[in-house]
């Protein structure tokens, strides 16, 4: 007999019996990454790392599509915040290890930012995490068993796709409905609820939407299936950048008994995103989650320690002395720029802009049928790049084709110039569809 | 037919039929957090918690059991390190995201701090993390998977174990020999190898144990069975800080073919434990690792991102500009106090101190059966907080019964008193062995 056997990345065949074969093996490494870090997929990056992106060279690149409010400078922190972060290094307190959940005074100091009477918080119910994502890894962690699944908004930000894959959680999505300011299909989300169902993730405001929920659908978001019994607990990005017409409604406050972990940071509201403080805020009223989810997330914060030391140092001036001032001054701007952008697409012909109430994001629909030379959202905001130096994410990233996503925190006048350039891209491109001159015709 | 069924983590039981148990379960919540976070154990906190630790009152408390040289204010971080940060900060160039993997200059700097001739580094061979905590996580994460097993030193540092045993990755521990200075006992090593053995472990320096090898053994290791085709790499814990007598070899320079990962941080050397800034060197001169691990990292390293943006900026200034001065003192004073106390304990009966070549660690074996009013290492530490108020970390906690582990951080005056106060212990309660008098009698 004469076996051959595939043994190395290369699949060549080679004779095979055991001895020779267990030789051949060893005269050669063979280190493969793990399934985990196989399944780690970025969808962001699998569809940017996918496109051309070579500007036109007569036009100055605009990147409509990072969401770091930094890169710009036109949306400096405070500079009681970087004041903060200097008398916490100057104090010599702050250099040692802090306990893995953050320090104890600097919980106190999230729970008091962020409790209300509704939904009242102490240090216990913080954990401080290595930014948001860390906050949303350990919740999804905590929660969840490989084999269960979560419910995660579509569009949505991709992280908790990511997460969850990566550790054999399944990912359903719900489907938010532009024509209602992005609320949930609440039905839509019944409907995917089964008995592994162990979460549902709520993002509000959202990313990528700039969506903010009303008292009323949080309600009805509560009352429903998804936030009952046996096992349905809540996560819930907390954005908490609203823009100033509207009232922010915290989910937490409007629960009687839905068990929440709400997940923050200081990433957008104090525009430093690389400092990567984050918090998840324990909400349970009723003691569902109980001892055991608590103790659960400890258990969990130790594999790598939390956040900064420093950083936690500096929170309490941070959150306690930034003026008031600074926090309009952001908001009123991320407002304004989102009106521009939405008044100017809005006559845009073959575009769908959705105005956003507040975050710093903007989704805009292509009627796709209209741009009969682009198949799909991906290719539309490939040649906007190529032919006008706008680059604007595809929100197929978000897994919810036909549309882009606009980042709003760019200067004013580069926001006035794109959307010129993309008016201009599309009034190039628009075409009547032939059905609708049909129509025209009949 | 009545049936009953345990629905509730009381274990009730209750009626069974499938519409009243569905309405029974759903009129209650059950959450649990998920096997991974039950999975996540602390082998220091289980024994620590379980201790009773009531401090003599009339001796002031002396911890020997932080491994945190910052919290008794005798070993502050250089001025350079702190006006560095400060920098970073007012530079205002450091509060966007950087690159999940970390700043491409900041990994240059780090590149060029510790590369070598026999072992070259480049910044795309650097990945910075959370702290060393997390380089270690994304470490045995790409690795390997779920069935897998790792050779992890015992005594050694808890954090293997605990990643990994969540991960569902087996750990099987390797013996080191305390008469050979902690070196490893190569032939259990190699006893312990199957073919699901994806990595070794090795911590040098060690903690718990302060040691540091030497050329030979290192070459022995790597010359032998754990690191060889197809599938045993080497994941690394660089601790870099040595007595002045002893020469450090850094394992990678000795590597001709095996892949390492030499996991390491600012924590100890820096002495800024909190600021959780750690790294991941990628030795792979052969390209064994190749571009599938290098991308398993990056990919992992999205999970989160990594550290803080404000220490990574301070990051070139902290390795270019901290005088040499600096490091001497302090591992000057590290090993002046391991003399000490090595010299102190050496003459107490009963004990067996091992002395140390570098790190901040000293262990000291405990001949039990001179100790016959207590069971165990755990037992022994926690009556020498009792009557005298001295708290040595027992070494089950590094899966090594009948050692304690010493952290000599302390300030000298401390170190003295502490040896002084295990001696008068040690006096109180040993006995000579029956079996030592029989023999004397023969
Ligand atoms: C919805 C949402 N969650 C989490 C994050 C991550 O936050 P952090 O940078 O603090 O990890 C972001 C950042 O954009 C976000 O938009
Ligand atoms: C061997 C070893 N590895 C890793 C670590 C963790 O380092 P960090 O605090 O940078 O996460 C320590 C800290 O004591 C250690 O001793």
């Amino acid at each position: 007999h004469v076996y051959y056997y595939a043994c190395t990345n290369k699949y060549d065949l080679i004779p095979y019996d055991l001895t020779t074969y267990y030789r051949y093996c060893r005269q050669r490494w063979n280190i493969r990454p793990s399934e985990m870090s196989i399944n780690t997929l970025n969808p962001i990056r699998a569809i940017v790392d996918g496109m051309k992106l070579t500007p036109n060279p007569e036009k100055p690149m605009i990147a409509l599509s990072i969401g770091d409010p930094t890169v710009f400078g036109n949306l400096p922190t405070d500079d009681k915040v970087l004041q903060a972060m200097k008398d916490a290094i100057d104090s010599n307190k702050y250099n040692g290890y802090a306990p893995s959940v953050g320090y104890q005074k600097s919980r106190e100091v999230v729970a008091n930012f962020y409790s209300c009477p509704e939904a009242p918080l102490e240090a216990e119910d913080v954990l401080l995490t290595s930014g948001c994502s860390q906050a949303i890894d350990l919740a999804i962690t905590v929660l969840c068993n490989p084999g269960d699944n979560i419910l995660v908004p579509c569009p949505g930000f991709s992280l908790y796709k990511t997460l969850a894959v990566s550790l054999g959680i399944q990912v359903k999505l719900y489907t938010l409905l532009p024509e209602k300011s992005w609320e949930i299909d609440l039905q839509h989300m019944e409907s995917l609820i089964d008995d592994r169902t162990t979460c549902l993730i709520v993002n509000n405001p959202s990313n990528p939407c700039g969506s903010v929920y009303s008292k009323e659908h949080l309600q009805n978001i509560l009352s429903g299936e998804p936030c009952s019994p046996p096992g349905h607990s809540c996560v819930l990005y907390l954005h908490d950048q609203v823009f100033p017409g509207c009232t922010y409604q915290s989910m937490a406050s409007l629960s009687s008994d839905v068990p929440i972990l709400a997940c923050g940071g200081l990433a957008k509201r104090w525009l430093v995103p690389g400092w990567r403080l984050g918090w998840i805020l324990i909400h349970d009223k009723n003691q569902i989650f109980g001892k055991e989810i608590r103790q659960g997330l400890v258990k969990l914060s130790q594999r790598i320690l939390g956040a900064c030391t420093i950083v936690q140092g500096a929170i309490e001036s941070i959150l306690n002395d930034t003026p008031q001032e600074f926090y309009h001054r952001t908001i009123s701007f991320l407002e304004s720029n989102s009106e521009i952008c939405y008044s100017e697409l809005s006559t845009v012909p073959g575009l769908t802009p959705v105005m956003p109430s507040g975050a710093m994001y903007l989704m805009v629909g292509i009627a796709m049928e209209h741009f009969p030379e682009f198949q799909n959202d991906v290719q539309f905001t490939e040649r906007l790049v190529t032919e006008q130096s706008v680059f604007c994410l595809p929100a197929t990233a978000f897994e919810y084709p036909n549309y882009f996503r606009i980042v709003v925190t760019v200067p004013e006048e580069m926001m006035v110039e794109a959307c010129t350039r993309i008016r201009e891209f599309c009034q190039r491109h628009y075409r009547t569809c032939s059905q609708d001159s049909n129509e025209l015709d009949q």
